[in-house]
């Protein structure tokens, strides 16, 4: 089974989360059946582990990890590379993908533009 | 005239400003008539400061900022307008209103739940 981990930063105050539960929820308003948790670097929980553990207890085998990012630095180049890698480590039947940060993605970076001109008016 | 900061934490390594560009692009696009700028809270140039200067001398007098942030943390609440205040200080003559996070607004999220579903597979 394949799951999905949106992989985010995390900060200090708890509403700055809500953007990932409002796209966890659109995902699976299209496609409820698939198991989609947030895992996170740093201040907030679920962790990056916890949350791929939590997948690998339902059965998946197989994970997508989706950058929920604007850009791709060094947390998603190479903090998120080893914490995959030592996963992958303790679960050795599972594969983890990582997928291009979502801001790298041509639609999401269309919507972005049209948010700002909205938004200025 | 009303002009645009693109609002962004920056970054260590130089190919993360590059979805910035691009979104930079997209409006310009659309409208190429707008004074738009990227502005970066660290580790990049120009600064959030030097962004604001540079379409102050280009005649803008009112500057919607948004930020480009997945979710609004302490930089977005507490640093930006803190800047912004200090910034409309050195130049009294000048508005600037800070916009919701582009990650809040309901079409990015939708994009970003799209792409998510596309990198799945």
């Amino acid at each position: 089974m394949k799951g999905i981990v949106l992989f985010g930063h995390g900060a200090r105050n708890a509403e700055w989360v809500e953007p990932f539960h409002r796209i966890r929820a659109a995902i699976l308003a299209r496609v409820p059946e698939v198991p989609v948790e947030m895992g996170f670097l740093e201040l907030m929980r679920p962790t990056f582990a916890e949350a791929v553990d939590g997948l690998v207890a339902r059965g998946v085998t197989e994970i997508v990890v989706v950058p929920v990012f604007m850009a791709a630095g060094s947390h998603v180049k190479k903090d998120l590379p080893l914490m995959a890698a030592e996963i992958m480590e303790r679960h050795p039947q599972l594969e983890i993908a990582i997928a291009a940060a979502v801001g790298e993605s041509p639609q999401v970076i269309d919507a972005m533009a049209t948010y700002i001109l909205g938004a200025a008016g």
